[in-house]
């Protein structure tokens, strides 16, 4: 079982103590299950309270042995109920703390009341914006755990056409990359932050479905086999001469390398082969340009400039008004971490970003053409971290 | 694509709006993913708006044409932005409301200054218990829902034997079961309402891997394959004559129907056995005192005593001190739904409640041995649901 390494730790909450020092915080009170996997190398049930200039203090309600054995962190102490944090605290600060920070992005409103109650007099500030800004850099540390997610997609990935089969359906197909995944030991499930948004393993859409969008935000999204989940595989059977779309996400060590790519049973009419083309065309665009110091809203327009100069400006990250705003997206722990490479984004490439970027067009009654590749920014500009190759695969019908 | 009937929702609705008037509030302002399932047959990112007295309103972010799909209602508007919210309100009640209820227990704190500051001089109150009380009690449509549950985990639990080889790895044998329940159509994902919970298929789980618990609260969890998901199955791999435990969530149309049984390679040492025989004693002296006006904390109570009269008191829901105090909960779209058959349970047994009851004993180093049913509450007592046998499957070694 691989545990995050102390050093790892260590420096994830020197970066949060800076901050909280910045903003004369206390300390942070963190429970969100990422960020606690994040900051104490554990998502047992409890919090860790990170002061700002000490060690910080693990307090698990269950399961506190699993705790001791994950958190490479000395202070983890068993919690029976929330009413200890208060003494915990204050034994641990030797004084009352005067202000914490919260994840108020995701914390739910009950839960909050019951730490006023707990914290009487104490000003809870929201930090989820500062930890986002923390996670939004990756560690060498993280990057080996992407690399690592990496070597097992590309290793599905080269499985892939020879589970394509004209009449097999997408959930058929899904089940079998699932299986794959999970034997190579995905753990099963991919983490959104967003309050209300959860994600399967991926998508995998035949034709027209690759034109289905849902609750998420993101151009695609499948017809799912239900309406109680709307989203991922469903009943369609496929058809030869027609993309299949395939958008899933690698895990290891709880990091999520997302990466879309399109397969066919035969070639492909000619208007969806060019429009693949001019994806690859965008991507190469934007990753040329791309480097520390870009603002992310340059590099969404940079591609709708280049879809809309290609005559496919319509099609571009969905049909005309069904449109997302955004181009990619920051990745790690989960799926949708910043930066956002969006219209409206004020987020500036830096050294240590990964980021997901998807020059995707959608055909309604045809098919999703693009791909997805994950990007790191280094000091001189974005080295690739996908390693699958880039092209539309055309397998050839029997 | 099954769609939840009318009647179905209007029914729902109506139950709403009788607690809605009870509690003299205007409307309730519906956003989490399965009570927006729940009432409006549709999971959405939007808002369903209930007025205590009209027809709902189902306001819709994104996708607005897949609610119109999926949703039985009538007005179904789409929503540019939260802040349309209050103009909506305003034009379809004809006045400013002056209380509405809302999902305090999930909702997050941002989201919930957002709508104090969308609708200044509105009180919002929470109806998360209500909403709770009202799922609890299930339709004849709910009920068969989990009938088809129950096919798919019957006819899936048949080929379980055949799966189970020495030397398989736990993360083998679930991706193989995962992949079952795939191809019959399930959702992939399990729902659990409670914050930071998350649940996968289920857990899969060998020998003394019975005996690791994990975030979630329950007396079992499973290894899991890294400590960033620190539960289901693991990579230990099969022995002959230990129990194999496997406790999986079957679901059609979104209802969960959770159940658990032991297998071994091999016959298992006597007091595994025998400990498997008193959780069917106890499984059968609760269902014959369950029935409707019973108080559950009482069944958890005689379950214990059982237990304790059989030797097996330390054993039973979790080894000692890491005990957990219920014995069984409700089941619908969510795993962690009402009644709780715990100590301090005040919930009273009601017809079309639908619950699961889980007499385990957890031996260190050894196991778990027990099984999971789930059971619905008649107007006399209660029937089963699950319909696969209820033994302990000893497979012949080869």
């Amino acid at each position: 079982m691989q545990i995050t390494p102390l050093k790892e730790l260590q420096d994830r909450v020197r970066n949060l103590q800076r901050r909280l020092q910045e903003e004369s915080l206390d300390g942070a009170l963190i429970t969100q299950k990422m960020d606690l996997y994040y900051f104490a190398g554990s998502m047992q049930n409890g919090f860790l309270f990170v002061p700002a200039g000490q060690a910080p203090l693990y307090m698990v309600r269950r399961n506190y042995q699993r705790a001791l054995k994950e958190s490479g962190w000395e202070k983890v102490l068993p919690l029976k109920n929330w009413g200890q944090l208060s003494e915990y605290l204050q034994d641990y600060l030797q004084k009352s703390p005067k202000n914490i920070g919260l994840e108020l992005d995701i914390l739910p409103v009950n839960q909050y009341r019951q730490l006023l109650q707990i914290f009487p007099g104490v000003k809870f500030v929201d930090i989820s914006t500062m930890i986002r800004e923390i996670r939004m850099i990756k560690s060498e540390y993280e990057l080996s755990c992407f690399r690592q997610a990496d070597r097992i997609a590309a290793d599905i990935y080269r499985k892939i056409p020879g589970l394509l089969e004209v009449g097999k359906s997408e959930i058929e197909l899904a089940a079998e990359i699932e299986t794959l995944y999970r034997k190579a030991g995905h753990q099963g499930i991919l983490r959104m932050r967003g309050f209300n948004m959860e994600m399967l393993f991926g998508h995998a859409y035949f034709g027209e479905n690759g034109d289905m969008s849902t609750f998420l935000d993101s151009c695609t999204g499948g017809e799912g086999v239900t309406t109680a989940c709307p989203q991922g595989s469903g009943w369609r059977k496929l058809n030869p001469h027609e993309p299949v779309g395939l958008d899933y996400g690698s895990v290891y060590g709880g990091y999520v390398l997302d990466h879309t790519r399109v397969f066919s049973l035969g070639s492909l009419p000619p208007e969806l082969e060019e429009a693949y083309a001019v994806a690859l065309d965008i991507q190469e665009e934007v990753i040329s340009r791309a480097a520390p110091g870009v603002l992310c809203g340059e590099l969404y327009r940079l591609a709708l400039e280049i879809a809309t100069d290609r005559g496919l400006g319509d099609f571009f990250m969905g049909y005309k008004d069904r449109k997302v705003k955004f181009i990619g997206h920051g990745l790690g722990l989960d799926l949708d971490e910043f930066p956002l490479l969006s219209q409206v984004s004020k987020h500036v490439l830096q050294p240590g970003m990964v980021f997901a970027l998807e020059p995707k067009f959608i055909f309604p009654g045809k098919g999703m053409l693009g791909l997805e590749n994950v990007w790191h920014v280094t000091e001189k500009g974005v080295e690739k971290i996908t390693s699958m190759p880039d092209d539309l695969v055309v397998v050839p019908l029997k």
